[in-house]
């Protein structure tokens, strides 16, 4: 079966990667907005009988699932034989519970959507949080990439660094990231006081003088957490931090702001940005061939 | 059956006068956006059981598009009776053919996506060239409703005014509306160079000399078709005038360029915008009522 992969909103060398990995033929798709808001898209090759491969971060939702479920929906009409979707970022993941009356749990709706128009889902280090997998909400084979190994070999270079978790949740892997790369670590604790507000306490760093600050942590949005981070390290003396990530959605301009309170910034490349030194293409490749392979 | 109405979008005085109309209770639906882009939805009240009509506009479809299928979604999954769409503006109708080899007929698809969330559609004036009827389209019921008459009938009031059609193919409604009125009208012929660029040129307006122009069009979205003919006229020396049309788009802010312009702008209340001066209420409750009355 002839392979075509489309790049919707991909890093460049994402797309580059995977469709040499996995033999995939290119095919252009031209994307603009009318002034009315409505999009334009058009496609450079058609895709009858190909299996088609997406790839498409779900970061910015309102932005990129309307084109996405009209590319699907004209693939699916011109007979393609699967359309599968890497999503290297995947939304819709937070609200995984009812926590007061009448609100909608979006994410399984959001999971219903897509799996309506798609084969498969591969996507990288999802929010799972109350689910254990994303199979609980999506109706589709899924595959859950983890790029915790990939921050950990960045990691292997630095002797001079102490690890900085974000909060209790992330004691776990960043422990485990410390113990890998040899490295100490600490956890501040905390405490959300609403969509833009966080406050962050720091344990006692005597033990860290010496070193430089590296934070992690799985997804920087609004940055709020590391702005305070920050803050809370430099008044212990610590500057020169670096903020290690694997998903950068840098919200609300929130790159420009840790950029201004002295940070480095260091990501995945799941969402395209300038901070992007850690390439998943290694990741994803096996996963959509192994997908691809079993496709009915 | 009970009737809900959920209004996500809509004019306050349309979803007031809707409401009372077809004998349906408000429940209100809390929405806001999260750091990240996603949204945050919460209702009111209980779905199970009723014939739910949503009001949503469709203009900016990206925006609105994502929590418009969700909330479809739960209204389907609480167990609603049926899920009617009152979108007094609709969009993706533009692209009704492949001019050029690859291009998406986004109509299409769009047409399909609501079609596979709602029962039912009523809409006003959508832009139907090469389409004769929805259901060409959508596999649901359709209702398409014409503010013409409300155009019509605010021009009742004035007798210094003459008509200005944009462009040849507005001459048959704006004839109509003339020959209703008991105005004269004139039509420009227009030549479309771009997305933000248009040629208007304007026949001879000696006739017209003592009165108002007022420019009648269903759409204003980037407004550059009213400005060029703002330009024409103010160089023919008329000032003073009225924009007059259905749905007041205003992209791009040209609701202030055209102020600027010297325009008063005046639009139905398909789209809640400051220059909201005719009602289609009236149009759309027997429309809905009717439809729900044939509901299985």
């Amino acid at each position: 079966m002839p392979r075509v992969l489309i790049n919707l909103n991909g890093a460049a060398s994402v797309a580059q990667g995977l469709g040499r990995g996995i033999d995939a033929q290119t095919v252009d798709l031209e994307t603009r907005h009318f002034p009315d808001g409505e999009h334009y898209l058009r496609l450079a090759g058609p895709l009858r009988g190909a299996d088609v491969i997406v790839l498409c971060g779900l970061e910015q939702p309102d932005q990129h699932l309307l084109p996405l479920l009209l590319l699907a929906a004209e693939a699916r009409e011109q007979g393609a034989a699967s359309i599968g979707l890497v999503a290297p970022y995947l939304s819709y993941m937070r609200q995984d519970k009812r926590f007061h009356a009448g609100e909608i749990v979006t994410s399984r709706h959001f999971a219903q959507l897509l799996s309506q128009h798609f084969d498969w889902l591969v996507t990288v280090d999802p929010h799972l949080h109350r689910y254990h997998a994303l199979e609980q909400i999506y109706s589709i084979p899924c595959r859950v990439l983890h790029a915790a190994a990939l921050l950990g070999e960045w990691l292997t270079d630095s002797n001079d660094v102490f690890l900085v978790g974000p909060d209790a949740e992330s004691e776990q892997w960043v422990s485990a990231m410390g113990r890998h790369a040899g490295l100490p670590w600490v956890t501040a604790s905390k405490q959300r006081l609403g969509d833009h507000s966080v406050q962050v306490t720091l344990p006692d760093l005597a033990a860290m003088a010496g070193r430089r600050p590296v934070l992690v942590d799985d997804v920087i949005s609004s940055g709020m957490t590391m702005l305070r981070t920050l803050e809370g390290l430099a008044e212990a003396g610590f500057s020169a931090s670096t903020c290690l990530c694997i998903h950068g959605l840098f919200a609300e301009s929130s790159d420009a702001l840790l950029a201004q309170a002295g940070a480095t910034l260091v990501s995945c490349n799941t969402i395209a940005h300038a901070s992007n030194r850690l390439d998943i293409t290694g990741l994803l490749v096996p996963a959509v061939a192994e997908l691809l392979a079993t496709d009915p």
